[in-house]
C-alpha cells in the first residue's frame, strides 16, 4: 500500500486531488506545509506527494515553484498531474450576518481567488488573515477563542471546502464567481514513472545572460516539433531581474527526438534539470 | 506642475519611487489601492501615476499585472520604470521582545519578501494580517485598538519602512536577509514619451490556440534583433490553462524594425496590445 503525503490538514482541496488520484489504495497523511510534503518524501517517510501548483484564476503556486529552485538537487521527481475544480464556501458560525463578519480565514490563494467576491460582499474594512490551507482556516475559526491570540475578534468565517464545513456542523454557502477556477496538482516522489500513451516533461533551467537565449532555448522543441505547454519565469532570487525557467511539454524524457531537444537545450542554458517526466491522464 | 499618484499611504516603498523619480517638482496624491491609481490616471485627476510590478524575490505583483488584462482597454499607458532598493524594517512598540510577538501586519508582498525571516524569528503560529500597504500597516498597529477589531492582539508588529516607524516615534530593526531586494515600478499615464536614448517597449498579447505558438510569436524578434529583456505569463481566467503574456523588449514602439515585428506578432496573437514605449533611465 502507497502512503501517500499532502498539504492537510483533512478536507483540503489538495486532500480531494490526492483522493482523486490514489483512491482508496493508500494510507494519506498530512503535513502543514508544501515544504514537509517535499520532505516526507525525499526522506521516505512517504512513497508520494501531493502539491498544488496553478490555480486557473491565480496562477502559479510560488511557494511550489520556488521550492523546485531553492532545492534543485532534491532527488524527488515530479511523476504525475491531477487537474480539481474549486469551489470555495463561506463558512461561518450559525446566525452571524455577512455584515456583521469582521475577519475571514483561509489560505492566501484561497483569499485571492475570492478577493472579488470578498470586496463586493463584506465591509471594506474586512481583516484577512493567511492560514497555511483552507482546512486550517476552519479549524482556526472553530477554535478561535482556545487556540489563537485574535480572540477578540467576535463573527469570524473561514473560506473552505463544503467538507471541512460538514465535519464542524457549520452552514457552508457557495462562493460564486463566473469564471472557471480549477487547481492543478503535482504528483512527487522518489519512483521513476513508466512511459504512458501520452506523457509529459517539466523541465527547470537559467538561460545564459545573452541577447536572444530564451528563443535559442525553444528552437530545440521547434525543431523536433515538441509541443510546448506551459512557461513560467520565477526570480532566481539570487541576482535582481535574473529567472528561472519552468517549461512544460508533451513527450517522455526517454524518446529520442525529447532527447536530442535536451541536448540541443544545454549549449543555451547555465542550469538545466529535468523536473520529471510521466503520463499525462485526462 | 505635475500631480503624481502613488500607492499609499505616505512612507511606502511606491511613495519612495515616485519621489526618486519626480522628486520636488511634483504633487503627491496617495491612492489607497493599485486600481485606485490606474483610476486616477484615466480620470486625468493625476498626470502621472505609480504602480509596483515586480519584487526580486517575489516576482511579479498579480495585482498590476492582471489591471493590465482586465482593463486592456483602457487609455493609461506605462510611460516609464523606476527600480528602488528594498529594506524592511520590524517596526514595534517600545519594549516588545521577538517572543512576544503575536502578529505581523503588512503588505502581503512584504510578508512573502521576509516570510523566511519571520519563521527563522518569530513563534511558528505568528499571525500573518494582510494589509493594503506597509504603511497602513504600521498605521493599523499603532491604531489597532481604536481602527482595528483585532483590538486583543497585545503584541503586534508590522513590517514597513524606517521612515514610517520615525514618522511614529517607534523602534525599527533591519530584517536582514543576504539576497538582493528591489522592487521595480511602473509610471503610468495618458501622456505619449518622447523617444530617449535607449529604450523599452512593453506587449501584452494571447496565442493562438496552436503548436508552437509561443515560438512563432518570438521569431519576429529574433529576425529583427530586439532583445526580449522579459517574459511573464498569467492566466487568462476566462478558460483554465489559456495565458496572456507581457513581454519586454528594447526598443521604440515608432522605429521601423520594432514596426515590422509587430506587424508579424499579429499572425500568432489572438490579441495584441503595446502598454507602453518609453525612454530607459538607468
Amino acid at each position: 500500500m502507497l502512503t501517500v503525503a499532502y498539504l492537510g490538514p483533512e478536507h483540503t482541496n489538495t486532500h480531494l486531488a490526492a483522493q482523486k488520484r490514489f483512491g482508496r489504495q493508500a494510507r494519506y497523511v498530512h503535513a502543514p506545509t508544501v515544504e514537509d510534503v517535499f520532505r516526507l518524501v525525499e526522506r521516505r517517510q512517504a512513497d508520494d506527494g501531493v502539491v498544488p501548483v496553478e490555480n486557473s484564476l491565480e496562477g502559479a503556486v510560488t511557494h511550489t515553484l520556488d521550492r523546485f529552485i531553492d532545492f534543485r538537487d532534491s532527488p524527488a521527481r515530479i511523476v504525475g498531474e491531477v487537474e480539481v475544480p474549486i469551489q470555495h464556501y463561506l463558512i461561518a458560525p450559525p446566525g452571524v450576518r455577512l455584515s456583521q463578519l469582521q475577519a475571514v480565514y483561509s489560505h492566501p490563494q484561497a483569499l485571492a481567488q475570492c478577493r472579488r467576491w470578498l470586496r463586493a460582499h463584506l465591509a471594506r474594512d474586512i481583516v484577512l488573515l493567511e492560514m497555511s490551507s483552507t482546512a486550517e482556516a476552519v479549524e482556526a475559526m472553530v477554535n478561535h477563542s482556545r487556540l489563537h491570540p485574535a480572540a477578540s475578534l467576535q463573527h469570524i468565517a473561514a473560506i473552505g471546502r463544503q467538507e471541512a464545513a460538514r465535519a464542524h456542523h457549520l452552514h457552508a454557502s457557495p462562493i460564486t464567481d463566473d469564471r472557471e477556477n480549477k487547481t492543478r496538482f503535482l504528483m512527487i516522489s522518489l519512483r521513476r514513472p513508466q512511459r504512458g500513451r501520452r506523457n509529459k516533461t517539466s523541465l527547470l533551467f537559467a538561460l545564459k545572460d545573452r541577447p536572444g537565449a530564451l528563443y535559442d532555448a525553444l528552437t530545440p522543441f521547434k525543431r523536433e516539433r515538441i509541443n510546448l505547454s506551459k512557461i513560467e519565469s520565477r526570480p532566481s532570487k539570487q541576482k535582481a531581474w535574473e529567472y528561472f525557467f519552468f517549461i512544460d511539454f508533451t513527450g517522455f524524457e526517454s524518446e529520442p527526438r525529447v532527447q536530442r531537444a535536451l541536448k540541443a537545450l544545454k549549449a543555451s542554458t547555465t542550469f538545466l534539470r529535468v523536473l520529471g517526466s510521466y503520463p499525462v491522464t485526462r
